[in-house]
C-alpha cells in the first residue's frame, strides 16, 4: 500500500478505535509497510489531529509499544461548541409550560450529541474509566457517545425494572427539586464490583438523579471519577446536593413573563 | 497544506460528516490548494474507503457540485458482523427466567453498536429519510448509531409523556405478544408533518411496539420508508403483524430445559 493510500486507512482506524493500544507490527503486516514507513505515518497523522483539535497519537517504544488515539479538543473548538449550544438555548420558543426548556432537538443531533461528547472524553481524559453511567432516557445519547471516545462500554440506570435484565440491585431516593420518592434500578450483570465509573446527565437541578445514581453504583462499590452534565439549571448554592461536576452549559434565569432565557458557560472552563 | 495532510484532515472531516454535501471551492479555500490537487485527494480517499468498505465519495461535477461522502457496507464486512453477532447471542449464560435474553452487554458497547448502525445506514442508503424514529429505552443507541451515519436526527417515542416536551400526541395499542393495552407519546414539536422516516429497535417479537410506532405516526401524516430491528425471535408467522422489515439477527429458539440458544442471520441478507 502506498503512503497516501495508507494515511487514509490509518486515519480512519484510529478514529474508529479511540484509546485502542495497537502494536506497530500489526500495521506493518496489514500494511505491508516498513516499520519506519509507519512511524513517519503516524507523525504525520499525529500532527494533523492536533492541528485539527481531534486529539493526538500516544506513543509507547520498546517491546509490548505501540500506539494509540487519544481524543482532546483543544479549548478554543469546546469553547466554540460550547458558545455555539448556549446561543440555541437562548431561544425563548424553547420555553414550555412550568419553565421547562425544550432541548429535543439539540439531545436529537447526533453530530452535536458526539461534538458534546468528544469535549467530555476530553475532559476526562486522564481518569481511569471503566464504564460511563447515565439514567434513562434522555442522557442516554450523550452517554454512548462519551463512551465511544472514552472505549468503554454504557451501563443505563432505569426508573423501572426490566424482566429482560435479570436479577437487579433497586434503591429508593428522594428527588431533589420536587422531594418526591422515586426508584432506581440497575441490573446486577450490568456492572462489576469495583469499577471506575463516570455519570453522564443531559440536566441537573438540585442533583437528586445524580445522588441517586452515586448511591446505587455505592451498591456496586463502584467509584464514581467524575460527573458530566450538559445543562445545569443555577438552583439555590444551598440546595444543590451535587458539588463535583463538570457542566458545559448553564441556565442563570428562564423568565416566563418577558420570554427571556439566560444562559451562559458552565464551570467546565 | 502537504497532500499527506490534506489527506488526513479530510478523512477525518468526511467520516465525521457522512452525507453532508460539500462544495470543491471549501476545500480548495480551507487547504489552500488547486482544484486539481483536492481532486487527486478524493479519488484517493474514494479508492481506499472502498477498498475498506467503509462507503464511497458521490461526486457532483458543475457549477454548485461538490462531493458526498456515502456510508456503505460491504457485504462481506457486514455478514462477518451479523455472524460474530449470532456466535456471541447463542452463549446459554444470556437465558434470563421467562425465555428472555440478556443482551445489555451487546447494547452496550459503543463500538458494536455503531458497526450495526453503519450496517443499517448502508441498507436504507438509497432512501429518503428525514429522521430515525426510536421508542425508549433500548432502542436508542441504535438510532442515533444509524442516524449519525444518515446524518438525519434521531426522534424518541415515549411510553409516558415527559413535562419537558410540551405538547404531545398519544395513542394507545395492542401490544403483540402480552395482548396488553399500551401508551405511546410523541411531542408534536419533536417531528414535521409529512417526513420521511425510518423506524429503528433493538428486539421484536410479533411487532406490537413497531405496529403501534407506525400508528402514531401516521398522527403525523409520517411516511415509514423502512423498519430495522437488530435481533426478531421466530415467531409463529400468523401472528407476526409486522411484514416488511429488516432483521439482523433471528433467535430461532430457546431451549430453556437444556439451557441450548439457536441463533441465525435475520432476513436482512
Amino acid at each position: 500500500m502506498r503512503r497516501s493510500d495508507r494515511l487514509v486507512a490509518l486515519t480512519n482506524y484510529f478514529l474508529t478505535n479511540p484509546r485502542e493500544h495497537t502494536p506497530l507490527p500489526s500495521f506493518t503486516l496489514k500494511y505491508n509497510a516498513a516499520k519506519s514507513s509507519i512511524s513517519e505515518d503516524l507523525d504525520i497523522i499525529d500532527k494533523v489531529f492536533k492541528q485539527e483539535g481531534l486529539g493526538f497519537l500516544k506513543r509507547i517504544a520498546g517491546a509490548g509499544g505501540g500506539v494509540t488515539y487519544i481524543p482532546n479538543d483543544t479549548e478554543e473548538k469546546s469553547m466554540k461548541i460550547i458558545d455555539e449550544l448556549c446561543h440555541k438555548l437562548e431561544d425563548p420558543n424553547r420555553i414550555l409550560p412550568g419553565g421547562y426548556l425544550y432541548m429535543s432537538d439539540i439531545l436529537g443531533n447526533p453530530k452535536t450529541i458526539r461534538q458534546i461528547g468528544h469535549i467530555f472524553a476530553s475532559t476526562f481524559s486522564d481518569l481511569e474509566i471503566d464504564a460511563v453511567v447515565t439514567v434513562a432516557t434522555k442522557g442516554i445519547p450523550l452517554a454512548y457517545a462519551v463512551a465511544s471516545f472514552l472505549n468503554v462500554p454504557v451501563v443505563i440506570v432505569r426508573r423501572d425494572p426490566k424482566v429482560t435484565e435479570g436479577s437487579s440491585v433497586s434503591i429508593n431516593y428522594v428527588s431533589g427539586s420536587s422531594r418526591k420518592i422515586q426508584t432506581m434500578v440497575l441490573p446486577k450483570r450490568s456492572l462489576k464490583e469495583g469499577a471506575n465509573v463516570c455519570i453522564i446527565d443531559d440536566f441537573m437541578k438540585a442533583g437528586g438523579t445524580i445522588t441517586g445514581m452515586t448511591s446505587l453504583l455505592e451498591e456496586f462499590n463502584a467509584n464514581v471519577q467524575a460527573i458530566g452534565v450538559l445543562v445545569e439549571a443555577d438552583d439555590e448554592e444551598d440546595e444543590r446536593i451535587v458539588h463535583h461536576y463538570k457542566s458545559l452549559v448553564k441556565i442563570t434565569n428562564v423568565d416566563l413573563k418577558h420570554k427571556r432565557i439566560e444562559v451562559r458557560r458552565g464551570n467546565f472552563t
